[in-house]
C-alpha cells in the first residue's frame, strides 16, 4: 500500500510511526501546510505542500487524513475522497452522520472508498459498543477517561483569546453505580470535563468561560470545570496524551460485558488504529466498493496483516 | 428470516428462546432425533424428525445447528450446508480449520453460506482477540472461566462408563501475574480443568482418569483435577451453566485492552449470539456469497437489527 499522510500534528506523527513499522506499506509523503517550517531532519519521509496533493493522485493508494476533527476534517475528507481512498478519525460524535453523508457523496462521485471515524473512540469503542448492544438489551454505557480529549482541546484552542488549552474527560466517581441503578443514565451525568486554559493578555476569562459552557455537543450540559493557568503551564504539566475508556453492558438475565482500554499516548494509539484500518480499507477498496464506511463495516479479520490469519486466533 | 433449529438440547433451547424474542424471525420447526419423546407442550414450535429436514429445503432460510461440537457438528454442519444457509457454534479450537474446510466445500457445492464457531468462545472472544492482536503486538491472552465448559463436559460424557459429567475451566489464581511477567505464557499453564464424573457401577475410575488425561486438545497437558461423585450429585449441584472469559492484551508502549464477559447461562447466551449472527448471515447470504465464514468475517454493524443503526452507537 502506498500511503500519504495529510496533516502533521500529533496525530500525523503517530500515524507516521505506525505506518513505518509495517513492512507492506510505503509512505510516499507527508502533506502539510507547514512545509516551509519543517526541516527534512524531522522525518525520513519527504514533506510536500498540502495544496499539491492532487498531483499525487496516481502514486498514492490511501491518504491518512490527520487534520483536526472540528475545523478541518469536515472539509478535507470529502475533498480527498473525491480523488483518493481516504481514512480519518473524525471524532465529533454528534456530527458523524452529517460527515458520513458528505464523505459518501464525494467518494461515490470520485469512485473511491472512505473510512471515517477510525480512532479509538469513535472507532474501537464503537465496535465494542455495537457488539455489546447487539446481544445485551438492558444497558450499554461508555465511560470515557480519565484522559485528554483531543477533540475537546482543539475546540478550546480555536476560541479567540485562547493561546493554549487542554481538556480532560473524567468519569464521575460514582459513574458505575449510577449505571447499575439507572440503565437509562445519560452520558452527560456520568462525566466531568476539566479544562485548563492559557489566555491572551487582553482576553476576558468570564466571557470565555461563558462561551465554553455554551458550546453544544462538546461542553453544553456537561459538568465542566474551568481553570485558567499561567503561560507555559500547559506545555509543562499537560503535554502527555493519556486516555482511557470503558464499555459496560449488562442484561438482567445475568450476562455482563466490560471492555477497558487505556493508553499512555492517545495520538500514537490512534495512529496505530488508523494504520490497521487503513490497510483493511485498501483491501476492501480492491473489491470495487465505493462511498463512505465506518469501522462497523469492516470485518474484524481484515485487521490482521503480516501473514497472520484468523485461524491463529479463533 | 425463516429459521429451523436442528438439535434440542440446552443450546437448542437457548437458541429457541432468543429467536422467539425477535420480531423479524419465524421459527419453522425444531428438528430432533428425540421427536417421539417430546411432547408438543414443550414448545409452541412444531417438532420434526431430524432425518426429515431436507424436505424443508424451500421453506427454511437459515438452520441453527445446535448439536454437540465434538461428536455431531463435524458431520451435520457440512451435511446441512449443502442445502441450507447454516450457523453453528463449533468450539473445538484445535479442529476449527479442518471443520472450516469441510463446511466450505459443502457450502460452495450447495451454493449456501455457512457461519461456523459463532458462540461466545470461539465467537465473541475471538473477535475481541483479533481486534486486540491487530493493534497490540506484545501480548494477547485469553483467560477462560471460572465456568462450565460445555465442549469439555460433552467429551467426558462420551467416554464409555461415564453416566454424567461436567467440566469446569478455572483460570489459575496467578494467571494475570504470569502473563505480565511472561507474555509468551502458554494457555495450558494458565488454567485448571476441574471435572466431576458419575460412573457406571462396573466402570474403573483409574482407567477412566488415565483416559481423560490423555485426550488431546481438551485435557492432555492441562492441569486437570478429577472428582468422582455419587449418582445424582451432578444434577443436584452442577446443573447451572455459568461461564466467564477475559481477553487481556498489552503493549510495552503503554496501551492495554481488557475485555471481560460473564454469563449466568452459557447456552442462553450462546443462543443469543447465534441468533444475532444468524440474522447477519441471512443478510450476507443475500449478496450471493457462498462457502464458510466465521464471526471474524462479519462486519459488526450487521449485528444490529430492529431498526437500530450504527449511527445510534458511533
Amino acid at each position: 500500500m502506498r500511503a500519504a499522510i495529510f496533516g502533521y500534528g500529533n496525530l500525523g506523527k503517530g500515524v507516521e510511526k505506525a505506518l513505518l513499522k509495517k513492512t507492506d506499506v510505503e509512505v510516499i509523503g507527508i502533506f502539510t501546510r507547514r512545509k516551509a517550517e519543517l526541516s527534512s531532519k524531522e522525518s525520513a519521509v519527504p514533506f510536500y505542500d498540502a495544496g499539491d496533493i492532487l498531483r499525487y493522485k496516481d502514486s498514492v493508494d490511501v491518504v491518512f487524513n490527520c487534520g483536526g476533527s472540528h475545523a478541518e476534517l469536515p472539509k478535507t475528507t470529502p475533498f480527498l475522497a473525491s480523488s483518493f481512498h481516504v481514512i480519518d478519525s473524525f471524532d465529533h460524535h454528534a456530527a458523524i452522520k452529517e460527515h458520513y453523508s458528505n464523505v459518501d457523496l464525494a467518494a461515490k462521485k470520485g469512485e473511491r472508498l472512505a473510512l471515517i471515524s477510525a480512532g479509538w473512540d469513535p472507532g474501537i469503542l464503537s465496535v465494542i459498543w455495537i457488539l455489546s448492544a447487539s446481544f445485551l438489551h438492558d444497558s450499554v454505557h461508555t465511560l470515557w477517561g480519565p484522559g485528554v480529549s483531543q477533540g475537546h482541546s482543539e475546540v478550546l484552542r480555536k476560541i479567540e483569546g485562547v493561546k493554549n488549552a487542554v481538556s480532560y474527560t473524567v468519569p464521575n466517581k460514582n459513574a458505575e453505580e449510577v449505571i447499575l441503578r439507572d440503565p437509562a443514565a445519560k452520558e452527560k451525568n456520568l462525566h466531568t470535563r476539566i479544562c485548563y486554559l492559557e489566555l491572551d493578555e487582553r482576553a476576558d476569562p468570564k466571557k470565555i468561560e461563558k462561551q465554553i459552557r455554551s458550546i453544544p455537543d462538546y461542553f453544553y450540559g456537561y459538568n465542566v470545570e474551568i481553570h485558567f493557568v499561567s503561560n507555559g503551564e500547559i506545555q509543562k504539566n499537560h503535554s502527555a496524551f493519556p486516555h482511557a475508556g470503558k464499555v459496560l453492558a449488562f442484561e438482567k438475565t445475568g450476562t455482563t460485558f466490560s471492555f477497558g482500554l487505556q493508553t499512555r499516548s492517545n495520538p500514537d494509539f490512534t495512529g496505530s488504529v488508523m494504520t490497521v484500518y487503513g490497510l483493511a480499507l485498501w483491501e476492501m477498496s480492491k473489491t470495487g466498493k465505493t462511498g463512505a464506511i465506518t469501522p462497523a463495516d469492516v470485518p474484524t479479520g481484515l485487521l490482521l496483516h503480516d501473514s497472520r490469519t484468523i485461524f491463529d486466533y479463533i
